[in-house]
């Protein structure tokens, strides 16, 4: 009993620490019909300057660490982005009126990490004084790439079985032209989601592109998934940029003054900004959810908390057996429990041109973060006190 | 005689603090003809900051401070904001060349309020340590948007009986085809302001459609102004919206330590910068002035001095009826004195469609501002010391 | 050998301080391919930020200085200004394959100043504790605008005098017409560069322009040029505006308490990534020497080190002379080192229209800027080390 209410009056102070608070915010004056704006120049500046930061303490942590002990936290991550896909595979993907390839998609997106979620989580965890292993913020592209790799790689299995059930199926060349037509528009869009999406808009539809894309000359392309374009697109978006380039200069250089008087101070006041933006975004994004089965609003609730509680499964394993702190169990677990924001959805939609950006985004923007940052920091905080106190 | 020369030493000693100067720099550089440049997202940004700094330290004071002692200023600034816009429709409007609706839009926009101008008296408040109470800054709506509530509607009373004179007047189809073209245009247009304004041009053209609207359908939706709109559209700015948000994060939440090592820490070099901005635009703006009758050059001269000598008139009665410090009095002054220059005009464009931008816009911006902040608060603060002396 | 080895482990040490890690990161993952991008607003608005900052320090610095001690070096910065064209006119210009008016902007941009490379300079001086008059950044304008008219002066001439040359030859209408509207597209696009550049393609057609700015009434103009407009057009640059505001801001106001709350510590942060956008810039043009003699990557490599080593040798006079630091000698010698990367290009752009932008902006930000800040501030700090332990 005593537990129990402990664990619920920790949940509910940390919804009052100015991260979680701003998020509430930001969904609260969207909903109210708010006109505010924060340019978009700033977002993407704010989202350098936190991920740079994150890498630079990660590097300076790492030329100064033990590098042997983050081994075991790092595999688990991999496992994690990998599991997160399947999951996703074997459940949303089974679900009535669920198309399969979204469904991939979005268990990718989900699989793959937001650097804001993380920020969000590092600093929830300093304001309480929780200790972990500077180096943990590192273990984001060890979840990211795996997921992002696995799912169009899943998503292209898919396609090419269903390839084999219609290869009896002509292709009329005015189908076939027409498809060109589409791909070619889609590998333009790449770089831009949301606005105009040319996804297949009835099952009907999409089912003809399926057949065409099984057939004739455009089906070789896609039997033989090349893995290292979609390694190598991961790591030169601008989030993971950011991330590496920091952790670089923080281990090969000297840093520390300009990290001290600078990156490390913005941190947390540009957070709170960030935070802001997103709620506002994610309530903005809500009304695309109406456009796709209401499957994905459950799966969107669910899977942040079932991925980082699997996570914080892993993450004590580590615990018990190499020492890794509370604090970084609690980083990895939100880590799976984020969905990506920057990077995954362009990654996404040259990866799996088929799938509708509608579902991945609305499920992951609206809801998928929100509860992430919102129910997932605080959760996981209140399990590791809780521990910590036991 | 002593009293004279202290009060003229203190305000040109004021004139070489950071934030006048910083105006005045703007002001001559454009006049020399600089293309120093601050991208836009950087000045909407500054903007947020302010407004949000000023709100949280508002929702912080309040919710540790007695809110009791907020009522009387608070009315105070409910009357000045009414107040100022009837001086405008009984002088200004009055006067030769004066179009009566440019006039009373005018005037709403001066009983507006400026973030700015408050950001800019906050600070030189403190270079100056003169006390004030943290919830002051909290006044602000409470002037805003009973001024320009009252503009609209005092502007929408004119029209409407202006009807009643040009009853018999006849409309031709044209005419008012052409009118309703005129209108849907000025919706489209809200937003923004200033590059190709569609007002009447000339006094004939402006006749005829105050004729339009005061006859046949259009003049139904005129004859009832509802309130809730302008109010709502107010406080769904992005100015209001940012220092409300501020007030609520406050108030609710505990952001201290965001505040503290973020908000607080900028305010005054992102202040400066802000300053010139307002500088470089105000002289950017005097050739509007050029465009309009030469009375708005005098009451954009007059009118921010005297609303805020009324203002400090009420404040002195708080300060003796209730202990209102003489720091707040010089608040509710400056915010009588300045003139809104971001939520203001497209509410007043949106609002009183039929009022020339260039009227309100010019004399405000050009003139307006730069006398409220350059000549009110020193003006104020020195009264302040003169009381505070004696 | 001692000496040697000493001067190889600083400047090798060197490489390590933020300043230069950042510069060479982003070169290194511009090469790698990363989409990381810093909005062009903050690209702006850090400029702006770094040049206020350091025109605010200099400008308090000369309130409380002797300003007598600065005439001498101001007069070699002047010196070296013009210097830098005619070793420009009579080295570049003469090899093979190289147009003489691309040489003589070329040149004219290596004269100008970088604010950027400046900063860096500062910074490394600071980070390694060696002292240099605050009054040493405000040599800026007396190197940058000599060397911008003395290659606008010089280009001139040199097409007036192939005026006589070609005096016999005709021009027919059409050639001549087309020429006027070539300079009038010239005029238009003089802000901007880079882009869809309208500078002659072959040497054919170069030329034939020649040939119409030698006759009739085009020459006219040209005959004599007129030095203030480029003066004023230097002054009014946003570079330099702000510089200068800065100055003007610190000698006749008090600016202190926002210099140090707001300009002073977010200086080096700021710097951090201005050099991490200046490499990535760098290596993304690159590509446009590709398009010129390759004579420009010679001098590119050579010019800056060489201009600087020959200020250096100024500022040893004016050291034992009048006492002039040897950290303000090697201020000197990086302003001389660098290469204008803001206000240059337009101002050439406009000055000596005939010019290829390829040549000289490709020349300069691919090679001089990074050669400047990567090794001639490392060379002339460690010599100057090496002359204090002597």
């Amino acid at each position: 009993m005593d537990f129990l209410s402990y664990f619920f009056m920790d949940f509910v102070g940390q919804l009052q620490s100015p991260t979680l608070a701003f998020l509430l915010g930001g969904m609260i004056i969207a909903a109210l019909g708010s006109k505010l704006e924060i340019p978009d120049a700033i977002y993407k500046f704010i989202i350098f300057m936190l991920l740079i930061k994150v890498g630079l303490s990660g590097g300076i942590a790492i030329r100064n660490g033990n590098l042997v002990e983050m081994l075991l936290p790092a595999l688990f991550a991999v496992v994690m982005g990998i599991l997160i896909v399947f999951i996703g595979r074997y459940t949303l993907a089974k679900l009535p009126n669920v198309k399969t390839v979204d469904a991939i998609a979005t268990a990718g997106l989900f699989g793959a990490v937001s650097g804001s979620t993380m920020a969000a989580a590092l600093t929830v965890l300093a304001e309480q004084d929780i200790f972990y292993e500077p180096w943990a913020a590192a273990l984001y592209p060890f979840m990211d790439i795996p997921a992002l790799v696995t799912a169009i790689v899943v998503a292209s299995i898919y396609t090419s079985s269903k390839k084999r059930d219609a290869a009896g199926d002509e292709l009329s060349k005015e189908e076939y032209l027409s498809k060109q037509e589409y791909l070619s528009k889609q590998s333009v869009a790449a770089g831009e989601y949301g606005s105009q999406p040319q996804y297949p808009t009835s099952r009907q539809e999409y089912r003809s592109q399926q057949r065409i894309t099984a057939s004739g000359y455009p089906s070789k392309q896609r039997e033989r998934v090349k893995i290292w374009p979609i390694v190598k697109e991961s790591l030169e978006g601008s989030a993971l940029s950011a991330l590496l380039l920091g952790l670089a200069l923080g281990i090969l250089t000297r840093p520390e003054s300009v990290y001290e008087s600078f990156y490390d101070p913005l941190f947390r006041g540009l957070l709170s900004i960030l935070m802001l933006i997103m709620g506002m975004e994610a309530w903005s994004r809500v009304a695309e959810l109406r456009k796709v089965a209401q499957w994905y609003v459950v799966y969107a609730l669910v899977a942040p908390l079932l991925h980082g509680l699997i996570a914080f499964g892993f993450g004590m394993i580590a615990h018990y057996a190499t020492g890794f702190s509370l604090g970084g169990v609690v980083i990895l677990s939100v880590i799976a429990a984020s969905s990506s924001d920057i990077s995954g959805p362009p990654t996404l939609r040259a990866g799996i041109p088929s799938a509708n950006p509608s579902a991945y985004i609305g499920a992951s923007t609206a809801i998928g973060t929100p509860i992430a940052i919102g129910v997932g920091i605080p959760l996981y905080i209140a399990i590791a006190h809780a521990l910590m106190g036991g």
